[in-house]
């Protein structure tokens, strides 16, 4: 890790990323080959939280958000901070009042591998962040690390300026340079799906739509009546 | 495991498996000597998730819904499919698609000791849901397993058509030959509880009403004024 | 652990507990020199739960309540059951019951570290709980501990008497004799938060409030446009 | 759960049960079509640890050794017990004591999906023991439970009478009726492995040995050079 | 948490302490009524580690050691040092060089609810940890913190001059006021289980020794021959 | 991830892999200024497991190893596998005849976020394998992904070619174009160590050799004699 703070990054274009968030996060895990999910602990801190935009990255130490205040100072609106620690941490790194500090900033969310305090504020700040856990355990700001820098957070690879989408199931990361494509194989996706949700409410079978009951008989899976 | 899908299982009393649900889980498992619960992991994906119906079993590879889909098949109205796959997984074996599917098919709701998907999709459809993760995780539909033999499912055996109930507090599986019993059973408990509960709420405390000053002499545990 | 139950125990001043509880969990934690704070796997049954009063301990053999019931008889309207087990357990060691038992005596809140179940009903009687686990695991009430002695709960040492504040945050706890200097602190603290807070509402950044940027070039942290 | 004793149970015969504990935990494992695991957190209690032997198995309650006591007085020579617990534990339920008197009996070892202590002593005897944790904790001698009632331990249906194999790999659980053609299939397994193996060792690549680069080309694998 | 370094505290009778270890865990956890264990996760970095001493106690910031440090200047030849953190952390806080530092000034061992490092250098030096984790993660030397002050270590509480008995099984805590009983009721024990390992290593069922047979009735546990 | 298989790739030069491998994993973590390091539940199969190689990386399906017979395919004498799944696995994906294999190829040991069985065989041959489980769960070899990409493992970015270490401590990745002034960092480090290994065994202490008594008084942290 190289301590510095890189204060320009390249985004993806808006209507990409906007895109992207409607579609959601099953959706573009799917449509960009099961990539790029971060781990299922990682939760929102409510259940309506949904959001998208450009990555921020910073690496903290543990217990320690002196980086995350240096992100503020080079975000722009839309962006989305995503944080990870040098070691495993819970503590609750971001608050209320970084909160306050992100929402005047236009930053859209949080997503961060540690802890988080103040939920219920951050919740009526309609700021959607999600987490590895949720502690009151205050932090320092001491700890030099990097803004804008890749980083791994909660096992996926996050360069700045990857489009970062948010919602009830999870975090999946875009690469930048991919979202147009992602875009169009989510809208793919989503297309097939509708087709495909208009037959199974119709009461036909997924192992005819998806032509299983042939995968059945090669596995040598019997029916037995 | 055999990799076979059996189409026909018996099933108990539709109006004792209604009535098991509206037990519900403590009262259930405490009334069958406190067996067949399944381990706390298991929770509900929204607060107000109630089922009650008959053990539809699914046993999968890890990461592969292909049986799922295959259970599907031979569901009838009000069954709840139960699902464990052959070694540890939490990937989000099923999401609003198979949700659908099972809502044209009159499935009552979901038990699967892995992942899940499309949360917010499935509680819209109110189809109601216990699960170990929520993942977005995508997963194959290729690996043989078996519909309708028994599994072990979150610690707890489960036999096709025994009856399956969930709520806030859990999941909790009665042998479909001794439903008639556990209902009779609840319905003592419940009765039970009710005196004690207002005697309760009138004041008297639990060490009269269970008889436990006794016990508390017995161990040796002294009063200190 | 001495086999006893302690009826009488010191509480702090009312009015010193209720504005604990205004304060919240981690406004107080941080007042006290970040101290006192519960492991953050204590989560609270429903999202509103808050609770602000006097400990009342109780220390449980695994899978046993006979400690709460015990308890009961010594709590005073207000007070906080503060209950931990000699080896650890997530068993469903309090209900439905024990909750109408607690209202009836003016209890005002449990915090566990072990399972509660009957979560859905908890939250009707709005009791609220912080627990480490939901099961409806049945529980036995035979095995000898203690009420009002020190434990050690979810990490933290706590005293009889000593003040218990839970919120959305987690639980933290205050020695009954600082109590006041903790209320003293915790408002300098509220007061310089909403100073800062408006800095940073107006945009200011958390570098220039707290002096950050002097922090990050001691470290080393270069900024590159 | 029933709560009763039963003394006599069927065992396979004694040539299958040496010959499936020469095979080993993964041979054997594979040859019954990857079925009859328990849960990875099993490990042995030393690293030379290996039984092959017929279950004897033990229902408890959390923390209560009452029913290993029992089960000490049904099992023959060679037997292996295999012990679960109503509600998940870690306490020592299993030490020096037990060992000697299961020694006495020629227990040949101890599947526990619990805690264990005194294991340096259990050692010095070179009694084997699977457990899920190490732990001195204490525990009682009064809850009601099985002896040779079908059980789940560690995630798999144990029979009384199948067949348990324990090494460094884990512990995998033979259904006592297919002993015979499970030794068979674990013959033919390790024959073949043999062949593979000496190919393996003169450089022979799996991917030519198993045919797996048309599976590569199937699955659109480029080999970029 | 007060900042403080007490550099004077009182220690147990030497003899009591070695006696204390000669018994080990298992047994003088017993022989206390079954308290004061340190959490099971805590494990020997080696197998045959073994300490008896007094404990000097740290409490330091996560992923930092200086108060370990500041714990050295005041340890005297065969004490233990007890080290817990603030909030949890996993990190590498004591390697080789602290270890040759405690070896220089006699330290007997170190229990720590954290991560160590260099575990084959310190195995070498033969200097016995217990530990929550390994990790080469490095630690910072900055964070304020305390010696010699009471501390919470893995869920037991532990006051400076307590008697500190590690082994395999684990660690336990004696308070040191309470040494000489301890010993006393330790050596009971052992008295007692010398002749009840007779007799069951002369094939007695622990059944007729502890007359379980009756608490098996009084269950209504039942024999099926 | 791309469904590729890299054959050659760049490898840093092996005196330097073989001085970083003598330096060990806490003080290459130290020397490129403590990053690295893959997570701490990544542990040896047997205690002197030791290894200094190139990285080949594979990532595989969650419970597949097809790629890890392809990784073997490209390795060149003294290469480390490095191994990650697509979605959480501990599942036993790599044994005996694997190892048979890479022996035979030389390939120096194995890093794999996963599990591996046949243990005793794996250290039988002196093949080093850091995992994060042990696990006889077979698995299959259908599931298409990468060979010499970029992958996470453990936490930790990997790129085909880095320098991996390992031994009791864990494992840490050094960058392949910063191996040379890792290298000589790492030689800094280690003399520097030797001096201070020399004062601290001579009994000076380290808050005199640091300069940590200031640190202290800055802190507040007082002295009580």
């Amino acid at each position: 890790m190289t301590p510095a703070i890189v204060a320009r990054i390249d985004r993806a274009d808006p209507k990409l990323i906007q895109r992207l968030g409607e579609c959601g996060v099953a959706t573009v895990h799917e449509a960009q080959g099961r990539t790029g999910l971060l781990r299922p602990y990682m939760r929102p801190i409510y259940p309506t939280a949904r959001v998208a935009g450009s990555a921020v990255t910073a690496l903290c130490g543990p217990g320690d958000n002196l980086m995350i205040h240096a992100a503020v100072a080079v975000v722009h609106a839309g962006d989305v901070l995503v944080v990870a620690t040098t070691s495993e941490s819970i503590d609750g790194m971001f608050g209320e009042l970084l909160g306050e500090s992100c929402v005047a900033h236009g930053v859209a969310g949080l997503v961060i591998d540690s802890g988080v305090r103040d939920t219920a504020e951050l919740a009526a700040l309609n700021f959607p962040v999600w987490s590895r856990a949720i502690s009151a355990q205050g932090t320092s700001k001491t700890i030099a690390g990097s803004v804008n820098l890749p980083i791994v957070c909660a096992g996926a690879s996050v360069e700045p300026g990857d489009v970062v989408i948010g919602d009830a199931d999870g975090v999946v990361i875009v690469p930048r340079e991919s979202a147009a494509s992602v875009v169009e194989a989510s809208n793919q996706r989503l297309e097939k799906e509708a087709r495909t949700r208009e037959r199974l409410k119709a009461g036909e079978l997924g192992l005819d739509i998806y032509g299983l009951r042939d995968v059945l008989a090669q596995r040598g899976v019997k029916w037995i009546e």
